[in-house]
């Protein structure tokens, strides 16, 4: 599951911020209840109630990476200026409801934006240290390369009463649907051809650093990244700007997700 | 992860074979591509199309049950009698698609029956090793208490086209859902309260190998399995029969779920 074995190592940076989540979260669910895992400590940058577990990963993974001389963009905290060219956006703990629960499918992500272009991505896995990466440009993981959503395997956020329709929509055209509440998982996926695209299916949830990661793995396996409603996916420190993501094996198959959520 | 941590160690029979099934996954994961692992080789037991991943994972747990004395009732080859009053029903990969494609999320599951009741179960997810087990009748894991749709975290088998209406129902009445696509995981996670219940939606699905292991893992809990139309969940040689499984961490829970699936 990783990229490593075609010599292509990860940045530096993201893994330092890897090494220290994977460390954090261990202690994390070592040392507390999901109750306090759960437990709404502030609100975060991103303009959303932070869980205690994300804050204790966050602490951890700013630590590391402000020590390597890097900025570090991030959900809970926001915009840490080291006066660096080089940005780590990162996702603490992405799926932290599944992290605070005790479902062990949750992940820290990171992407590196060199003065604002985003050029190496990692997401690692924190129940295994299963890790994904790559660098903007470099062929790393191949896609599935389906074009159709007939017969897709598809993951989509879960679905929210604002986005129901759409939702269903994509749900019934796809092959198999999964909701595995870890969109960076999703994008991971998609980039190995495990499954054929993940999608926010307009419920505009997507945040910054969650598919930060994907816009870097993605391409570089030959797939895409939209945004379902067209707008451009692009660094930006105001982190209460959403997206609905589309990461998908092949254009084609974006577009057609894109349009059965768009259907009037 | 584990109910070793109590000191109530897993039925030999069932270690012997999650032993079994995962060296069997590790070696056709690395010695098959993912369309060499999602080729239908045969007719299964059960009347479905058995992927080869499968039957390799099969044939290595038959040999490991049968070579202890027991009887095996599994999917694929069926009723391996050896005239013992003890009978292991297995699911060799649970989750075959996820586990074919490279989503990392199949188990292996088995229940020891002994004269036709359920005594002891086992699940193994094939990716980590982690593995639930328990006891009929001894306190093992808890379930999370909850007793309400509202706010519930439930995990879903996935939709077909014949239960959307039903499916759509529990869905949008849950607090937060996920599909993980693997049946034996979703029951080991309301055992050990990180989710709050896993439906069948009233598709008629489930079949016995993917409801035995919850038949003990969950009771022990203190939740429960029950069938969403109502029949007995009983270990019965004719494999084509199906059942649409709800398991809850409460009675109260399931009555709620089996009523949402059910109303006109």
């Amino acid at each position: 599951m990783s990229a490593g074995d075609r010599g292509n190592p990860p940045h530096p940076v993201l893994a330092a911020a890897a090494d220290a989540a994977l460390g954090a979260y261990r202690d994390a669910i070592r040392r507390h209840t999901p109750a306090q895992l759960a437990e709404h400590v502030l609100d975060g940058a991103d303009g959303t109630p932070s869980m205690h577990i994300d804050v204790l990963v966050e602490d951890a993974v700013i630590d590391a990476v402000t020590a390597l001389g890097a900025n570090v963009l991030s959900e809970e905290r926001g915009w840490v200026d080291r006066s660096s060219a080089l940005t780590v956006v990162i996702d603490p703990v992405d799926g932290t409801a599944n992290a605070a629960s005790g479902v062990p499918v949750s992940c820290f992500s990171g992407a590196v934006a060199v003065d604002g272009v985003f050029t190496h991505a990692l997401t690692s896995w924190l129940h295994t240290d299963d890790r994904w990466w790559a660098q903007a440009g470099v062929p790393s993981y191949r896609t599935s390369g389906r074009r159709a959503a007939e017969g897709a395997a598809v993951s989509l956020l879960r679905p929210h009463d604002r986005n129901w329709e759409a939702w269903s929509r994509v749900a019934r055209a796809a092959g198999r649907i999964r909701v595995l509440g870890c969109s960076t998982m999703d994008a991971a996926l998609v980039a190995t051809g495990a499954i054929d695209a993940f999608a926010d299916a307009g419920s505009d949830t997507h945040r910054l650093m969650d598919l930060a990661a994907a816009a870097v793995l993605v391409p570089a396996a030959g797939g895409v990244l939209v945004d379902a409603h067209g707008r451009p996916f692009e660094l930006d420190l105001d982190l209460t700007r959403r997206w609905s993501g589309v990461v998908a094996a092949t254009p084609e198959l974006a577009d057609e997700m894109c349009a059965l959520i768009n259907l009037a």
